[in-house]
């Protein structure tokens, strides 16, 4: 294999990167003996244990493939067929998954209007006051909103704050409703936040979390996971079945389990996200200094988005070493993305790069 | 991690094995450096010009994460609304698979009746004339048969020759419909037969075929091949969008690409399933040599079925040791399923204990 | 137009009949003055409350457009995404509804082999033995059986008996199931039985019921009915969004409970029942007489089969003339329907050309 | 009955009038003989001719029940499963039929932000600019847009200029794409346009239209239109199977023929909508002689927006005694919809009681 095949740098996405050590490690750990498929051996079932811990105790855990599988299931467990998810416009499931939930469910995502911050952009957030308006429920004619899917972090890598998203909770469970959080990027926000998933997500009453792996250093691999048992039990009955028919039921599952054990071991999951941050905020940093080169959202996980004020040319010179996406092509915001393995070198390198082009 | 999680045997599904070390090896061979994700990487185009190669050349493939993904995306691809699905009443999409099929495409699937071998046992195949009377087509008030489903080998791991595939694609071919290939086990096959793919099925006129990895030693990974580029082509099209939304894209898809590159490479995957073939006939020679048991199914590839002459008891107990399933509880068969690292001490040590049984 | 246009006879099918007059009337006495559509005014809410009388009273009524509709709205209501159907593999959502049920529901419908009579013949009919076998429920890798549909009476007009529908009703309620009742004919079993739809479907168990008009008189028009309000408190609250949702809410909703206004007003319905079962018995007594005719399933209802003993071309003469199906080609089964205006007249002269051909 | 069940005045909807007496006559003219049932008779068929000439001659018509059928199937006929629909967000597809288009095809619409007339009203019409931008195709992450669904007149009656059609329907056949017309209205808008389908659809490049009946004055029943038979010869194929899964297909279908064939005769379908259209400009003529009232939108076809400019409580006092909608209640703005047997004394008491209020 050419080494060419590969790059030496990437700021587009945390699925650039390979796989932690740690994690190939542990996958290399259980390659002996037999085991039951699909879930069903005792290994699976203790590491899943684990994670139930690590996410409050009053829950249920279920390993899935990836995130847009994870999203399928977690929102086709609440749905009726006349029922909508209210998400907000540049969500991941309508944005990036080619209709995936849609076409598993037969359901509606109803866009919803984004906030602004202070500055007038928009950080992929939504409020009560937006959701409220689409919970007038009853018509015949009208598909009925059922649940709320919000990013923690948000697509744009900026955080709702607990309050944030105890009260969208709230508003959706006084509504007879439910709410999903769809976390691909979760251990960014506890990271940044300081806060386990527990306090972040349990404890502010959120329904169920699709609790991301492979954007933080895992192989493959991702886990759902249903909060408030009693409430949700028949939830969590069902899930399985959603599992399995979305096909995200994988048959070596204790290769993922593996994973989520070495991923969870010694909080190891949080010091990789700490370190995808921290770059994030050094890349921030570097680039204010460089003086001309507006920022344009809250630099709160692991993204920095910025205005990159050259020609088209120079851009896709830039792209092509650095691997990042262009985000909104009429004002030349670009998204730069840190990861596991992100170096400062890389990004002195990057730094060094635009400052030349200024 | 407590050594006693993992069994020691297992004749219970190719899935209970773990990975080939070759396959391991490449995976780690990867881990470096950056590049795209969901296949836009340089690497993955070339691992799957091999696969395409392999393949006899005149065809697509595209890398999936399992084998219900595999089905679920090679069927779709075919469907209109009012198609219908036609496959043996044992299929895998039929039984196994908790109607991923039908959720993902909302068409029925019309099991067949299967023909029976000169022992009056059915082994999972149908022939022309059972398919050709559900082919009136037209009436609309009846969904209309598109593709017929069959698996090569079988659900019990027997062989179709080429001459039955052929007449197979033949007669959906005259009446406008498609055959596809369920191959989770399709390299046991081509072992089995001494007959390449490309042989084997394209130039039998399959349309599409799942290309299995996971059973054969992968960690995960299986392939799409669309035959027949020009008539297929629109098929191939579409064939992307398919696999994104049944949530089978896999984000860092060059760790798929590197364990088909060495899957492919000097025939492993060949080597790998002469050795469970051959565990196989190594195990139906010494169960045969016990004289008193019953073997049901013709041994074509990597499973054994037989009657076990036990009490519901000492079957249990057999099972536990060895993890085996009973397949046909009326009369105590058993499914004995040997894979890449079947060990022949393992099955003298079953046969050994069955023959204390006896 | 030409009265050519139309058939002088038909035993082909109770919808080739026309209106009944009583009906028509109805119709016109409603086309006075404007009222709420889509069923939200009070001429529609108190004639339901006439079909819920008829029904038992607890219940609900919804109406819709047709048998199919009914049918989907009826199962779709039950259902999970990993959820399957029971039916017989005759049934109408089967064979005779392109796979309205599945696109609707994405649900699997598991056609279940039929018992047979005395003679031998299938008649249409399952018994709990057969549905019993398809109750293992929870393996993650099958679909979940939930509800049983039957037709009553069947697919072939014979009928359950009271005691056969409590049973199947109560083996699925013991394994948390439910029950529906295809009766698009179910005055005919109601005339036949001599037994109301409170004793026959009601108090038998069943959850929910397609009552069908229009092939006994209604110009158009059908009922959905769900039993045991309290039990079935959800599927009531959500049963108006299903008819929507599935195309079968009809605007003008007065002039559909204006025919049921009619069709229950003195026992129309069974009145009509009555007749076009009458005129069955009448001409299988004719037949009988002819002496060399096999009639071969019971004339329960309104529906003769017999084999008529003629060349090819023979039928297609008689065919031509008095618009039958042939039912079972390989031994020339013939379906004869009667309907609410068959005649006497007609069903002579059917028998005479019968008997000038023996 | 009693006389109090129906309301004397209506301006809620054109579905609050009943049927026009030259239909019933008609329904009544055919419940003679039997005939073939599903549209497999000769003078369905005959009909079907009588509205494809209507329709310029190069298309193929098929009657449905209603006009959510016809949506659904019109729309269906067009997608795979990863394709989207493009339509105003005002669609009736969107807001007012329960997620049929969308449960039916597994599809996703995209809401298209509506243009502004020269008041700053939205009126239900979108242009080239903003569909245009959302056909960036060939993104496998993306759902990718097929057909551009719109209405004429709109769902606020306001009409599109044939060449405003023409552009649509070019920019989306350029793109590889196709348009349909939800056409529930579309006897209004030729009678307004003083333009036969032909002209205005077909000639205009659009590849389907619901052509609907019952919101002018039939009983039950639409027509779907299928242009270009060349072009779209695929999807006339396939049509039946669509509707009669949907369950769209009427079993007593020459009552639905007849309905068209009087609809036709002489231009009654015109003459119909010229009747409700000049209801409209007669009330917006009385209201404009009021002084006080701002009509919102422009009086097109047959439906008057204004703002009432009245307390909530003497709003519902009008409503209950003229049975309109507020359309939007933050401005009072109400919908006053006229229709084939709107009179002008039913305006002038409207109107006079207005006043009283002012």
């Amino acid at each position: 294999m050419k080494q060419s095949l590969f790059s030496k740098y990437s700021f587009g996405s945390d699925n650039h990167s390979g796989v932690h050590p740690k994690i190939l490690k542990a996958i290399e750990k259980v390659n002996v003996g037999y085991s039951f498929g699909y879930g069903d051996d005792p290994y699976t079932q203790q590491v899943l244990k684990k994670v139930e811990k690590i996410c409050g105790g009053d829950c249920r855990a279920f390993f899935v493939l990836n995130g847009t599988g994870a999203n399928v299931i977690s929102l086709a467990s609440f749905l009726s067929s006349f029922s909508a998810i209210l998400a907000p416009q540049s969500a991941h499931i309508i944005d990036d998954e080619c209709g995936a939930v849609e076409r598993f469910s037969g359901c509606r995502i109803i866009p919803l209007e984004m906030i602004k911050d202070k500055n007038g952009e928009t950080c992929g957030k939504v409020d009560t006051q937006t959701v409220k308006k689409l919970l007038n429920l009853g018509d015949q004619h009208k598909v009925q909103p059922i649940i709320l899917s919000i990013s923690q972090p948000t697509e744009n890598e900026t955080l709702y704050s607990v309050d944030e998203i105890k009260s969208l909770a709230e508003l959706m469970h006084k509504n007879g409703g439910y709410i999903h959080v769809d976390g691909s990027r979760i251990s960014n926000a506890c990271s940044a936040m300081n806060m386990n998933i527990d306090k972040m997500i349990a404890k502010s009453g959120v329904d169920i979390l699709s609790f991301g792996g492979t954007k933080n250093g895992l192989l493959i691999g991702e886990a759902v996971v249903v909060f408030n048992q009693k409430k949700n039990k028949n939830i969590i009955e069902s899930l399985k079945f959603f599992r399995k028919q979305s096909t995200q039921l994988y048959s070596k599952n204790r290769f993922i389990a593996t994973q989520f054990d070495a991923y969870l071991e010694k909080d190891l999951y949080l010091h990789m996200a700490a370190h995808s941050n921290s770059m994030a905020k050094y890349l921030e940093r570097k680039v204010r200094q460089l003086g001309k080169i507006k920022i344009t959202k809250s630099v709160d996980t692991n993204a920095v988005y910025l205005i990159l004020p050259f020609t088209q040319k120079q851009i896709e010179k830039l792209q092509k070493k650095y691997l990042f996406y262009v985000w909104d092509n009429s004002r030349k915001e670009c998204r730069l993305m840190c990861s596991f393995n992100t170096t400062t070198q890389a990004i002195d390198s990057l730094v060094s790069d635009i400052k030349k082009l200024l």
